[in-house]
């Protein structure tokens, strides 16, 4: 086997970071309302104060907190009610000593007031007055001007992947249009003699497709849009073909076929035939991950990897090049991972990094990760994995009662 | 406040489960490529050995291992090739003592053959016969029938929600259709004088509609359908209608008001008023939850929730109630929370249960959870959490330094 140009992972990754960033990092606008699940291109301030009004956290009576001062159960304190005031309408008395206004929850306290008795601890004495049976402190059941956020505070950083809280956040802000990157756009090529699409008629040695399934769905969770699925024979021509045409409507191909070192080399060739400056990484140092190939056509502005043959090989490297890449381009915060104590060995590969899945465990007060073992060949793995964990490359495996952290997978 | 069924989040939740129970577990058939997302209906078993032929993991020499006893680097062993298996296609010839033949990785061994011979470990001799350089043991490098998964064997269990991981299994057996359960159709309603739509123009005292936002985004993230959302002044009737609307169109409508009494009032009334048996829960022994009310319409097979009016609130009582149950009925498994070290106390509430912010940070070999303290009306709590910690009902709060699981949100 040549590998002429082996990359560690680490070298992989600074190669792709550097090239064709401009394609990666495009943005476009989008309503709030189609931004679920979408990247922020641009850190999102706080335009206004929020609230902008003195508001309410309940029902009851604002009051100039001085006023109320001896109030008990018993003792009550008696206040005029000049105003009652209806939500989403601004109060419109100050008030003086001695008064008071019935504000609802979420109400706009007049000027003057400085505190709020909930409605439970008062009693209304005549149309025009109101018992207070409870102290209050300036500031009770008051959420103050700002005090949700500041003008021009930092609400969203560049980079956050837009869910129902962060959406929440922009909705409250007013909103209604946000910059946002652009969807990769993504080509899935699965080649074999041996594939046969799920649904169809299986002949003895023939193997149903995994790969453009397994890929197209890690790809579309992490909201890239595949623009084309193909499945072929192992013809050199037609792996041309499509390969030609992904350069046309493509941000990144990604070719999976068998691991036999003679689609490999099909695929390295082809790869350097028609992208120019071709390959540039020939073999990664992972475990699994061995027969990656990684090349860029720069006139089209396209990124051409070569994937494992084995389903989970190739989906290990699809999440641990190209998701990560995508979260560096799109400055997106690392998930957090799941902390463990490894409840075995876990043997280090010379001269490679390790990808190991495991199967997190209950035990004690957190996690015991059980690393799955098994070729890399078997989709079985990976119903039992709950994630994996990641060896650097000189480091001699880990051991059992280590601590590690767990990339959910 | 007149809370006349105030139920703990347990009792609510037992009569959710044992209410309509037709209506949330209705399945339907999808093809593969739609089913990303999606909730497994039906357990998967694998109907048939996978793989169903000896396949080898190298390029190489299919042999008889006991032919290579002996064979090292300076020692060959010479074999004849009597075949060269093209993936895709079985081997047709059974291998006696003395003969080989070329297997490709993936592809299938001859009858006879028990090992494979790595390509790199060999040399061709002539046309017709190879060096072997290496001592291999029987089943080197190859995957036997069954070895990924047996025939009959469970593969995906019933609740599975369908990743990259499950689609690639259910690829794996050629698998096309899937039964899932059908999305829950849902309608989201927020009152409001104050409220105004983001991207409108909002005058003082106004605040944009959170909730709407935020409960279809945290809906549709669940594989729920949101049928229709509606954003409506506070009058009985426009309420009224949409929710008689909403009895024929979904499956479960909620309703988030502002907090106030009146409100809430008007909400339950209705809810009274056009659905039988009505309301079964007015309150809910929960922090942040408390004016929650819950009820169902029969006839129509309807489920009506009045979430509190805070976002925040509302939010987690739609997990804590609404994405909980359908977790129950679809059997789903519960999601992996995370393990973390409290950093400071959280107080209890007498007699509720407190669903409490956290935000996770690194600290030694795993994280530390400071609680979020903030109003309940404030977005700002959710931007700097990532989970939150329940306690149950009877706890008197958690200590710092205690071992929790947070629950990411």
């Amino acid at each position: 086997m040549k590998f002429l140009k082996v990359d560690s992972l680490e070298q992989a990754r600074e190669k792709m970071l550097s090239s064709l960033q401009d394609v990666f990092t495009k943005t476009e606008q989008v309503s709030l309302q189609e931004s679920a699940g979408r990247c922020l291109a641009e850190p999102v301030y706080c335009p206004e104060m929020v609230p902008d009004f003195r508001r309410s956290t309940v029902d009851g009576y604002a009051v100039i907190a001085r006023d109320t001062q001896g109030a008990g159960e018993s003792i009550p304190v008696f206040l005029d009610i000049v105003e009652e005031v209806a939500i989403g309408h601004p109060a419109v008395h100050t008030l003086k000593s001695g008064e008071c206004a019935y504000v609802p929850t979420g109400g706009m306290l007049p000027d003057g007031a400085d505190g709020m008795v909930m409605v439970e601890y008062t009693e209304l004495f005549d149309e025009k007055s109101v018992a207070i049976y409870s102290a209050v402190s300036p500031g009770n059941a008051v959420v103050q001007i700002g005090e949700d956020a500041r003008k021009g505070q930092l609400l969203l950083d560049q980079g956050t992947r837009l869910d129902a809280k962060s959406i929440g956040v922009l909705a409250s802000i007013g909103k209604e249009q946000v910059e946002v990157f652009k969807p990769w756009r993504l080509m899935v090529i699965s080649t074999g003699d041996e594939l046969v699409l799920p649904g169809e008629e299986k002949t003895a040695c023939e193997v149903y497709d995994i790969n453009t399934s397994a890929i197209c769905t890690l790809a579309r969770e992490h909201g890239m849009e595949v623009v084309e699925t193909v499945t072929l024979k192992d013809e050199e021509e037609l792996l041309e073909q499509a390969l030609r045409r992904s350069l046309e409507t493509c941000d990144i191909v990604v070719i999976s076929g068998g691991s036999s070192q003679g689609k490999k080399d099909m695929t390295a060739r082809l790869i350097d035939k028609i992208a120019e400056p071709g390959v540039y990484t020939h073999g990664l140092a992972l475990k699994p991950g061995k027969p990656t190939i990684i090349g860029t056509d720069d006139a089209s502005r396209t990124l051409l990897i070569g994937l494992p043959g084995h389903p989970v090989a190739a989906m290990m490297v699809f999440e641990l090049l190209v998701i990560w890449m995508q979260k560096r381009m799109f400055h997106e915060k690392d998930k957090l991972c799941i902390p463990a104590i490894l409840e075995s060995n876990i043997p280090g590969a010379p001269g490679r990094a390790t990808c190991q899945m495991v199967k997190l465990i209950p035990s004690g007060s957190g996690y015991a990760a059980r690393p799955v073992f098994g070729k890399s060949g078997l989709m079985s793995t990976l119903t039992q994995a709950d994630g994996y964990v990641l060896t650097e490359v000189n480091q001699e495996g880990l051991r059992s009662g280590e601590h590690v952290f767990v990339h959910l997978f």
